[in-house]
């Protein structure tokens, strides 16, 4: 394992550190904890907690800021935070209006979620929290009872968090993440994979000719291994897949998201939208905004995601051009 | 070599439309080239362009927008692009104020821009030329003759980006750019070599417990390899001889910049990053500004680079944090 660092027990700590050294204007570190959160409040907004296991920056912390997440809960590498931590990010959100928790759908991240909600709860803040399932690679997975939680789950931080600053009560964001999340669904590919530090070895193989399409984020089993594919046969397959399942149909406007796994170049990953872009000309369906880019990632693995998120409201969309100011968005 | 495209001879092309198809609101192509141009004219604004190989993504590209560019033009994967090109570039960027081309010091560039800059000469354009040389690893290299450009070249792009917006005329920004450049140091370490599609296997070959200091951003030689050590010393190396170069003394002010290489998890990159910024708060030197993450890449190399800049005018930290419309800034 060769990687940059100072003992892997440490890892989680010193990146915690580095973010907000290095980003002072835009969060802070709640002391003593493992949670991000943004330097202004507002009393009476509603605040959005996020978070789960490192490993998938910019993913969680570098999206808290205005205009997105009230405060990220970084768990160690691949493991979901502990309740008394994701409290910790409750407490640093609430504004007097509640506090919505933003939540991947792995076992581990549902059930400390819920039991920091419980611990809110005691204290009086009121919680509401939304579990994202985008990921239609696999029923049940690794980790996961149901779809798993993915990429698609920033489009969900941006929209919530457009609406929370524009004044959305609690209950209506509840209601609205609902519907954002029934509309937008995921496919990943892995074309190598990554190292977990305190491990040492990569969490899975891979043949010097093969791919993994339908990967989860840890490396968790995808649907099938193939022989690696020209760019435009793979975003066909990931395509046709999400399409199917959402249903999109010519005159359908959608917002899409190529989201780089840690370890692919940028050029890459355009000339993969470049294709998918093709696929959905040539469907009628119109792309309203595209996103390209390591959004959230699984340390250094190879590999990308793509994104399709299927416009119920076209108010989304001006909802995700909204200027932040975040680390990462 | 496993890689998402279809062709290696045609990864470039498909790159370009990729790009301005996924970011039609902020840049587009000039028809025919491999020019990518901001939507935005503002007569009297003096132009700026910059480019260079393709493969080190989101540079140059990323960076055309308001308050950076007026055009990025890409050449072959780590190849300069043509002078008529180039003079495409300038065209597309005048605004009847004069071009100012922002080129890294590698041989070919150089050489490029500069016909290109006398064809526009020829078409009454005034045209005028900053050559960034901010990697302090080692004089003359492959490609090279003094010292090559790196990551650096980003700020410049900022910097000056922003005195354009603010209507600083050709000549102003001549002399700024020069200034700035003279401020800026960068050192980078590789971990792993890249593969340029079309030759097809890495440039260079590193053991399993080995980095090399110095390298440059196509893979040429740095000035050591040493085995893989903790972030605080590779951060110590990098840094004494950043300080060394640049005479940096208890109460100076600068900006830092860790850029990954390409294939480096942000974990690392903000651990790295903290290990930096106790260096220098330990020496005095305070941090106005810190940026992390992939601006310059080489391709899926694994390392990183450090850039300090210098501030030797306090208003540069205000151009850098003046907001822009760019992919990728």
């Amino acid at each position: 394992m060769k990687k940059i660092l100072n003992g892997t027990d440490q890892v989680v700590e010193q990146m915690v550190e580095g973010l907000v050294k290095s980003h002072a204007d835009v969060v802070h570190r709640v002391e003593g904890t493992r949670v991000i959160a943004r330097n202004d409040k507002r009393p009476g907004k509603v605040g959005l907690v996020s978070g789960g296991g490192s490993g998938h920056e910019p993913a969680h912390a570098g999206y808290v800021g205005r205009g997105m997440l009230s405060a990220a809960v970084c768990g160690d590498v691949f493991t979901s935070p502990t309740p008394d931590q994701i409290y910790e990010g409750i407490k640093a959100a609430d504004q007097g209006a509640g506090v919505l928790l933003i939540v991947k759908n792995y076992t581990g991240d549902v059930m400390n979620f819920e039991m920091a909600a419980d611990l809110a709860d005691a204290d009086d803040i009121k919680v509401e929290q939304i579990v994202v399932d985008d990921d239609i690679a696999v029923e049940d997975s690794t980790f996961t009872t149901g779809r798993r939680g993915v990429a698609g789950t920033v489009l969900v931080h941006k929209i919530i968090g457009a609406a929370a600053e524009a004044g959305a009560s609690l209950e209506e964001l509840k209601a609205l993440g609902e519907k954002v999340i029934a509309s937008v669904k995921t496919l990943g590919v892995a074309l190598s994979p990554c190292t977990v530090p305190e491990v040492g070895h990569p969490g899975f193989e891979l043949g010097d000719d093969e791919i993994e399409l339908g990967i989860g984020i840890h490396g968790e089993p995808g649907f099938t291994r193939e022989k690696i594919m020209p760019s435009a046969r793979l975003a066909k397959q990931l395509y046709e897949r999400i399409s199917s399942e959402s249903k999109l149909l010519a005159g359908d406007k959608v917002v899409v998201l190529v989201n780089g796994m840690g370890a692919t170049p940028l050029m890459e990953q355009y000339v993969f939208a470049n294709d998918v872009h093709e696929l959905l000309k040539n469907a009628g369906v119109q792309v309203e905004k595209t996103l390209v880019g390591d959004y959230m990632t699984s340390l250094e693995m190879a590999g990308l995601s793509l994104t399709i998120l299927k416009l119920e409201d076209e108010k989304w969309v001006d909802m995700l051009k909204l200027p932040v100011d975040t680390i990462a968005w």
